[in-house]
């Protein structure tokens, strides 16, 4: 698709509906729009099957209403992450459609539309205080439209708890794991059933935990093959991989 | 007394007591066989879709040779990684058919037989240097029955390299990105297409690259959604979980 | 004793026992005012060609002010670095000429003068949280005379942004590159011209970012050469050496 | 001087001076035999239970063999710990009765006396890999006078193999855990049963594994209580912690 | 489907169809209660010999209460750690005969009930500032049964204050050494009794104490055989642990 | 108990059991004060030459008043430090007579006496906000009875500054350097004169300063000989070793 | 230069000369070769201003010596750092012109050029031990035509060894401070002359000079103004970078 | 030019403008001589009271065999530390009367010359492993003039072979204690008297122990004052700055 651009492009050029300077600016790839403090990237729904996604933290209340009016305008729908309840009030004002989801400090400007035809998409937490990030996946990923099951507090301290939901963890399409601590669920989750694994580590725990670092390091040596990491507390990274792996071969 | 297990599960099987979907869900959590020194998963396969791979580190040539036997006795193929040629030889004198992959550090007992209707897994390198650990993502996928292709040595410093791959890479499956040194392979390649990326860490550099820790931290920071990272060198875990997203809707 | 120093050396020079060029090298070397709290140096627009900027941080309102009060009395032009809004006003107070650069948390006692006849210095930042830093690199520059050019949020997850500046970035002087999270941008732009490159790491980020250090290692492992990096958020430091260079030939 | 003591508190107890008990309480905290490159304690045994262990790494061949030669003419049993074949051959020949371990790089001077009225100590390792740590940790416990039950090859991505192993598990007095990677085995093992569980991490891993680090912050992070962790592949610890422990209210 | 499993297992053992022992070894793996954001274990008091303690960081003071309240009706005991006076209040409401103890932030539902015919747990602090963890350690350990001795202030510097008390560390039957800043206390103590030790570092130091690490590795390198460690400022880990081996031969 | 002790000691001094050299050194090692929360070493002054310091982090204000009342009941003089002004307060209203140092963070219960035979300790700080530190250094050594010489803000970026101080360097009995930021005034000192230098890190700085990591470990690694260096901020054991230091030969 | 071969591409398509397809595949930015394990990047020297670099490390012999085949066939001159004896030879038998440096473990093609118009670049080291990496950038820099001045053992512990060169250090271009260990000598240089300084850190030292981390983060952290850093022991960032800054407005 | 600094410092004092004291202090500063790869300090021996030390690490032997072989021609006493076997044997060549400490690895050109109205310096070291470094420091104490005591192998873990020596510490002028694994001895030793301890880690020990930072950390958070810590296995410079305390008030 970038092709015809690229294409219509040069074609123009051809033509002479364009001078050498234009094709030559155009060229230097796809559109974005300068707000001063940010390039509002509004082709990257066409490039990426989504729209721009807005990181909050460390940006004002203005800015991020400011940005998501400006992808609005656009797309439709616009997400931001990371948001506290008086960013989302700037938001609202601007946009008076759009919601807040206060465990996963998430904004979304329309209700997900959930597309019954994919597998679903299991997040698993192995405690109750990884519950934040877990939503942050699971409405990334029920935004950008997959079917989601939650199942939360299922650690490997009580494995029998974890072994009840086998039967849904076999028929998932990819499984997402969240867990703080020692992260052990990843391997053990990993090692029951064959499908892809995002792991993702939570700052949850105390002294040595580190901040996440130990569940980190645990996840990305855990003895099952076809587990894969994301950043500590980065529920959205996997809810987006996750969208991406789940849409393989139906929406592609 | 695993043997009781499963005879007790077909028993019940044949008699009507269960049917086979039961059956077989019964038989993905049993069976293993106890050498001594280890306990081959022998239905491992039907579990997780491919044979017990043998991780040779830390075993004796004649351990490799006796786990890898064990394991072609019930499944043909098998597959041995971080392999040396002198363990190499060990498996070669119990098993004449075996393969060695030198670059690769890999076994393989049978070649691998692609099944050309899945997309491509396509592997791309950062440096020369890292082509042993994107050579095992490769030939991990390829063993498992994925097309693969491999774009080696185009880094960041030289962008251009990458770019001209553009459309290659807009056709993949999945995306690996093999990369030492300070990693930024990774985000360039997620900010350009909207593919799952599995990106591999690799011990390439010097210095501050600690052994691949900032290519593996530089990658878990991402600013690009949709990539996801494994071990340090851990092309067989990159190529494994490539191969469970490639096979998704089409041998799942 | 200071004083008796600065004396003899121009004594010396009054009489002929030493030429200008020894007397300008003596002078260089030695005097500063002692206020109990600290030592200012006032020799150093002499010896460094910018006269003291003071770190404003662990130091009282009142220390700053009196600093700045006794650099002012000796140089005309000063710089606070790392000022809040509390410590602006202690200086305001004292001396009103004084002005405030909220986001770049800078204290001036006049405005920069421009010497247009130098070639610019851009700043490049990889998003908009990057800018307290960015502004603090660039208004330095400024404030000894460079003329700046400010290109923000040209992260490489959305490339075409960059490539867009790329004919700026040839005719830049000196190139400050400032990013958090996995401080990829520095590797790129340091592939596409053949410019000295000053790359900042940022502390923006979260969990694995480690504050900066993930920033600061990707840089320090840049593939691209002609890369050399600051501390974590020492956009002052970028900015004094980039002028440095900038004014090479120039001023020397 | 020490030679004194010993005799003062003797002759004490000779005169009626003081009791038995006191003689004995006093006895505890004194005497050692100076060789010059050591103190060898000969009362240890008297005051810990076992007879002083040599941990040969860092010791030359001959000192070795010299300290172990004095312990044995005071306690007739000793051990060496971390000794190489050839420090074992200097010790063989001064003591032929002496008795090398290979796997668990240990010396003995006896054969182990096991007392069958304990329980037993039950050592699982997660793979083949952490043979010699887990060795090294039952023949310690061995030598101690514990029955010891080895379960080898038990990691948590082939849970089934861990979980037939169950009714052993809970008669065990101790439970040993050593593993290596994300060492994710003692979480597991430590949710199963209500028993002391020592984890033991191993170097065992490569990459992120840091040389057993992350083993064993995943093991200090356990979620599950009971679960008490040793230094990185300290078998002998393990294994003396654990045979205090199982001799409690027996040989106390 | 839970409950379905535990009726059936109750029905059996009714029918004769399994004995008292296999009922008993299959109630230990089930049952938990689901509350939406908590699982709780109900049968843990069987499988494990205590009720469910809750771990209120990161919980709101309402799912706190709501897990305790769930876990009295099933077990009468409970206790819950980390607990801020805000928490406890929640608690309190729901369960008015609750304590708080409030230098172990430990709220426990029923006063302790110690068996006498154990030995004590013997609890060493170092110094004044370590003792919220040691009194949680002591909390706990007496809240499951235990006889517990508390000896704090007696660091390293002033060795004669730990000598003084030699005649009761030889009397305990398990020592729990709680210390910060270098952790030595642990391996003094380690050096001086036969008993086994459980050593917990905590968070007290400044500077390279760096929360608590020094103190941990201080001890994971004891050169006392005989110690085995906890995560910093564990304290209930160190209780529970230490009860668990007090307990062996008694309640085992 | 330990009254018996002492009093036993006593007892056999006047009966000439044991001469007066006996009965001090078995004095040194034993009394102490059991407060319940703390066990106060009331002959520590006799044992270390100085009275027992209080460090009041992590003890109450009343707990702090209450183990300083205890000390001066028996020798005077005592110390407190990292004290807020809020402990002070508690202190003064037991102890009238209680000074408090703001800068240095101390009590003290009497004014310093100075030993005017004793050579100079001088205490050099590289930077305004450094001045904490070295002053919890400075008044800790005179309140030992050291002449102090503080020479504040010579940090090498003006090398001058410190040049010009270098005969009182040459006279000094001990020089103590406190430094953040990259430490390099200790190795510089060290270079320049034959003298003991104690040097402390301080976690002045930012970004890669890591709170004073980098200032300790560029002073372990000092390319000058004769420098030693303690923990970060720790201006109370730079200044104790410097008085025991500066005072041998003299007060020995 | 760039927009020039843009502009032709442009042109040739518009008038024929090349279809759509072959326009769109130069516009891929510039070109490069395609060896198989390597894109040798030919316009390297038009975009960066010298021959593409190999970094032998990780390169069997033979690869190194095609690469530089390949290149020399376009350039003229080539470069190889990390370069072992052994590859030498290899590159030797291929280019019977190349030299080989052993100190700095390069390999150049043809002898540098040095263009004596320009100011001295100066390499100062602060030890024998850091010559190596000293070597390294100062034939790199000589390698790219400038001057080089080299200055050895420096180091602050001796500093009246650098005073005596300050009058050289004040005529050069850019100093390059090369240093192991508390890396002081670039603070010191620094603050000495207001030049750029690029400090390189070095791996010499031993314990916590942990392989160059501390130099590092010493020279990161420095009090100096003008000082940036490259990754340990990178002296051919350094040489390169030098080189970049000491030819602006000359061969700009 | 240094030359000509000597000779008119001479000449000044010849013609008395200036006095003795000032020629002294004059000459302190300057001389050096320059070999190429090393400029030797030909007066630290005038200004830091002992001759040159050659650190032999990363030196070739020639390189060392001629460095001192100047300094003997200058000074007569030299020590070379770090130095191989083979190191010495181009020294021996060189310089006939030199001689080799095998276990601290040192080289000295004459016997060291006590003098006795030193107090001692007392050596302890933990364990047999740590005589290496024990030794470098006990040699290098020697070499400078100073008594010294070895008490070796008197770790913690058997309290008692330490407190034997308790007489003998309490004579010391200082003491040196050299410890690995968790370094507790210098905490115990620091606590028992009141003398300068100066402790050196070694990198003695395994896992956790991470060469000798465990035992560093342990000694910087010492709980006991007038400790102060030099760099890993820096046996050398723990007596060096033994000595200048040592000989404090004689020889100052």
């Amino acid at each position: 698709m970038e092709g015809d651009v690229i294409k219509s492009i040069l074609e123009a050029y051809r033509t002479g509906d364009i001078d050498l300077e234009s094709a030559m600016a155009k060229l230097r790839h796809w559109p974005f729009e300068e707000l001063g403090f940010a390039k509002v990237d509004h082709h990257r729904s066409l490039r990426q099957g989504f729209p721009e996604v807005v990181y909050c933290e460390g940006k004002t209340p203005e800015q991020v209403a400011s940005i998501m009016l400006h992808i609005k305008a656009h797309s439709g729908q616009a997400m931001g992450t990371r948001a506290s309840a008086e960013k989302f009030e700037a938001v609202k004002k601007a946009i008076p459609s759009a919601n807040y989801h206060k465990m996963a400090r998430m904004i979304l400007l329309q209700p997900p539309v959930i597309n019954e035809k994919l597998a679903e998409i299991v997040v698993l937490s192995a405690g109750t205080s990884d519950m934040p990030v877990a939503e942050e996946a699971a409405l990334t990923a029920e935004a950008m439209g997959n079917p989601v099951r939650r199942i939360y507090d299922v650690g490997v301290a009580g494995l029998h708890r974890l072994l009840a939901q086998l039967p849904i963890l076999e028929k998932a399409g990819v499984l997402i794991v969240v867990a703080g601590m020692e992260g052990a669920l990843a391997s053990v989750v990993g090692g029951l059933v064959a499908k892809p694994v995002i792991a993702v580590p939570t700052s949850v725990g105390y002294g040595t935990s580190f901040q996440g670092i130990t569940a980190l390091l645990s996840m990305l040596n855990s003895c099952a093959a076809g587990v894969a990491v994301v950043n500590i507390d980065n529920g959205f990274g996997a809810g987006r991989l996750a969208s991406l792996i789940n849409q393989k071969g139906v929406v592609d």
